[in-house]
């Protein structure tokens, strides 16, 4: 099955692309989380989005929601790891599984956490942005997983299987749904080190020895997404039609730059979703 | 009085831009009509825009209508004629008034109204598109006010005062405001003639002979509504950011390009407000 059109992220820009398509009849797949977006629901007030006035974001998420079930479009929730340019496709991974689409819009927000000391300067040298991608290079290792969400303790569960050790760092609260042979460590990761390659992480109240290190985040930046995707700044470089560099692969809303708003990453989805058709209609 | 923004428009991207300056305290005035615009009225069915569903144009408008009420942003329903750059403000002329502001957001909406034959070759040499600006040229000569709309009753009326004929052949039907000196003239116009300038204009049942015809439309390109604008093909030229190519004026909607959509329009609108803010601060 290879879809005409694959969204990813479920906020004000995937969910006005998905619309969108629809109306033009295209085979849609977006993917995203059950709630659409954290920057969503938790906004406390919201009174720039015309047509609306005075609303919660939540109440603004049940708007939508209500848009998209009339139109029968559903979120699929998964985290897309990896999207690979294939030529005429367009290859979506999520840890082994597959999807195939003939375009993409990428619409997964903007990541405000901040890396943690050494996380950059060691990335690619131990640590990653995949688990299940890299896991094979840690097999009888010792890895620890820095997880932002709960999506992460399906990785590390995954990873587990592998390695000698693994330690689960969560940067949540919440009942951790994690196999016996992780260890939990409660505790504030403050730095990673190491000389070549990562040798330990540094917590607030004691250190971990390892030979990964996985950070898990609500987002990776873009172009480590799409590998080969141009970016400006810490932005995907798009034009007026939201197009990036890919041929096929559209970009909208807060990850295309500022000013971060709902109106405006609605308003791009839409031109990405419609940018995407016109491109199906030349392929 | 110098506004902050000038917002010319009143269709989504204008009502978008002015909700947002409004928000961060711009001291702004907002020009366009009182129905806020024909194409939100006239849609049958709205379903592209992300929070309405199966709405119609009406009933869309009538939630923005709550939105600028609840904000208290009202619409001066005056048509602008020209807006000049002077500098470190502008002016907005609306006939023999003008409005000052430091800067300018373009909210025109697109015209579709094709050009009459003639009337682009004779552009300058007896045709024009603001007859209050041009009328001391007229004086005491044949003027002809092709009118596609009730605005337009005015200038004929003001134009009227110094002519020494004035034909009006109207574009659209209804009760025609006019002086008793102006002639109606219900035909409709084929073709602008003439040699080095304008001499006739051709009806379908005659002509008239005319030292000046002024084509009133709905809209005018937005490189004569402000001098020294730059163009893409038809549309005005802007950035990301909304930016056009004369400092502190912006620009938003379906006057950028296409796609022409609601959703662009407001999230456009949206972030050339923003943007003029940015340049406020700054100047
Ligand atoms: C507390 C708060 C209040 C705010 N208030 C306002 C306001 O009043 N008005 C306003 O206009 N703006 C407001 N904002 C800003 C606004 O939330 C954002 O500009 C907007 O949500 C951006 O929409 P988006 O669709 O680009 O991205 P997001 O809403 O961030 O959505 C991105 C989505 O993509 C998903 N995703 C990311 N990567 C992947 C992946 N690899 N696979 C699958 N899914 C992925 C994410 O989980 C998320 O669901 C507020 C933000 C916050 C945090
Ligand atoms: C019948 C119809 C149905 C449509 N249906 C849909 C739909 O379902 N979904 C969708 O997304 N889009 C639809 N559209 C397209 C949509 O209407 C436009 O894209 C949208 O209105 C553009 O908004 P705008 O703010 O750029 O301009 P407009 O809505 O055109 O508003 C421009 C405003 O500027 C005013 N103005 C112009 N010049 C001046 C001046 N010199 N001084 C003062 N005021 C001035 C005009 O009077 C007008 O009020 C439809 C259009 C039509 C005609």
């Amino acid at each position: 099955m290879r879809y005409d059109i694959a969204i990813v992220g479920s906020g004000p820009a995937g969910l006005s692309a998905a619309i969108n398509a629809r109306i033009r009849n295209k085979n849609i797949i977006l993917f995203g989380s059950a709630d659409f977006s954290n920057k969503l629901i938790k906004a406390p007030k919201v009174n720039n989005y015309l047509g609306f006035y005075d609303i919660t974001g939540t109440e603004l998420k049940a708007q939508f929601e209500k848009h998209m079930n009339v139109m029968d479009i559903g979120v699929t929730t998964e985290r897309i790891n990896n999207i690979y340019a294939m030529g005429d496709y367009f290859a979506l991974m999520v840890n082994e599984k597959m999807y195939e689409a003939k375009s993409v819009i990428i619409a997964t927000g903007m990541e405000y956490t901040k890396p943690l000391k050494g996380e950059e300067e060691f990335l690619g040298r131990g640590v990653g942005y995949c688990a299940t991608c890299d896991a094979p290079l840690y097999k009888g290792k010792v890895v620890t997983i820095i997880g932002y969400n709960k999506d992460a303790e399906e990785e590390a569960n995954y990873v587990s299987e592998l390695t000698e050790k693994l330690y689960y760092v969560p940067m949540y609260n919440g009942n951790y749904n994690l196999r016996n042979n992780i260890e939990t460590i409660k505790d504030r990761p403050l730095e990673i080190q190491g000389e070549d390659r990562v040798s330990k992480v540094i917590l607030r109240n004691g250190e971990l020895t390892t030979d990964g290190v996985f950070v898990l985040k609500d987002s990776v930046a873009p172009n480590q997404l799409v590998p080969g995707l141009a970016m400006e700044n810490e932005h995907i470089k798009v034009d007026l039609n939201m197009k990036t560099n890919i041929q096929g692969c559209f970009a909208a809303g807060d990850c295309t730059g500022k000013p971060y708003q709902y109106m405006r990453a609605a308003g791009q989805g839409q031109v990405a979703a419609l940018s995407a058709v016109s491109y199906l209609d030349l392929i």
